[in-house]
């Protein structure tokens, strides 16, 4: 193992795109949802452009313009904004419809590799979400797809959004451990450079499609990070051997 | 399954005397420490003098009086006390020393049926701590006992210790359910009190050994709880079936 690995004691992952694929899976919860409401988008577009809003929507919890909310509110403005830029006729739909269209972000299939290589870092490292989402969506998604957490730290154990720094400490303080005890592993370089700078250790794994096949971002580590590797799978050999 | 339970998402567990016994682990992890420094005193009864302190230290917290602390502080504070009651000589113990005896709470053994029981459990519901212990306490006590919980909730996540209704409320909320979607399983007829009125459903486990062969408290259920079960795993058949 990596000397730097030696006494790291928590892996904290990203989530969504890292761990399980969230396009495809919104996609699919959508798919008939749209066909019902006649709503003539792509289901794949669909969850680009809702996904598109997660970013800014985060950016007003973070910036104090707004105070914190979970991440399944800000879900499910967003799913309402992306309805209303299609026209969509609001009293055609059920609450209930709208509530379980939401839960789209509860249901999705981890990618091949994940629950194979969760299984095998376990065995050496204490495992879990740092995420963004909030607790009950990590915990119905993790029930949902195998994902064998140990424990749910992120956001809602901060009460902010990554990638402020409190978000990545407030995470390692809630498993015992000073910052460079903890390794945030994720998909996405801006996720590993506010984790560096909060003093944690850091895991690269190459998602190149997470976007679908045009993706144009997170292709390569883009640092120097302290492992990067080309799959979750892979990076469990490097941490803990077969 | 009975019918009030078809609903139920989430089993919020009572850990220290439910799930684990701290009685015999403690006296264990105390044992060596004791005897190096010649303190003539019983191993379990010390563990029981330091559990004694228990119920008071966070009687302060719920009272407002101080504020919010994990309980690895007040197990700390707890335990100097402990030792200042048998004229300690505090020069003579390192700090590594007691923070080494402090984590005793973190190497409990599971109850001969726990682990089985909450696989079988996990199998239907959600499973986590609805403990007092804070989120590091119950994730290394998990990885050391290998209890399979999907979640950690409890008071580190309410800021408040059981049986303060927050506690209950603010662990059904974290995991995304109303109240009388949770269920409380705890050994501990006062905790279920507590949960009942917060709306909770109630599973009482006996555990008559709890505090050794004396034990004159909870030997029974006090209350019509919803459930009683002789065991988690006698718990575990009357919810799930085998």
């Amino acid at each position: 193992m990596l000397d730097v690995f030696k006494s790291v004691g928590f892996l904290g992952f990203d989530v969504f795109g890292t761990v399980v694929d969230w396009r495809s899976g919104v996609a699919r919860a959508a798919e008939p949802f749209l066909r019902k409401h006649s709503l003539e988008v792509d289901p794949l577009q669909f969850a680009d452009e809702w996904r598109s809003l997660y970013q800014p929507a985060m950016q007003r919890v973070r910036s104090g313009e707004r105070p914190w909310v979970k991440l399944d509110v800000l879900n499910r403005e967003n799913l309402e904004t992306v309805l209303r830029r299609h026209q969509v006729d609001f009293g055609a739909i059920t609450g209930a419809e709208l509530r379980e269209l939401n839960t789209a972000w509860e249901k999705l299939d981890p990618w091949p590799d994940s629950v194979e290589a969760l299984r095998v870092l376990k065995g050496r490292f204490a495992i879990g979400p740092l995420s963004n989402g909030h607790i009950a969506g990590m915990l119905n998604l993790a029930r949902f797809g195998g994902l064998p957490w140990d424990v749910i730290t992120g956001a809602e154990i901060a009460h902010n959004y990554k990638p402020m720094p409190q978000t990545y400490l407030e995470s390692a303080a809630a498993v015992g451990l000073p910052p460079q005890r903890v390794s945030m592993v994720a998909a996405h370089n801006d996720d590993l450079t506010a984790a560096r700078a909060a003093g944690l250790r850091t895991v690269f794994i190459r998602r190149p499609s997470e976007h679908g096949p045009n993706q144009i971002t997170d292709l390569n580590a883009t640092d120097n990070w302290d492992v990067v590797a080309e799959s979750l799978i892979e990076a469990a050999e490097l941490l803990v051997g077969r």
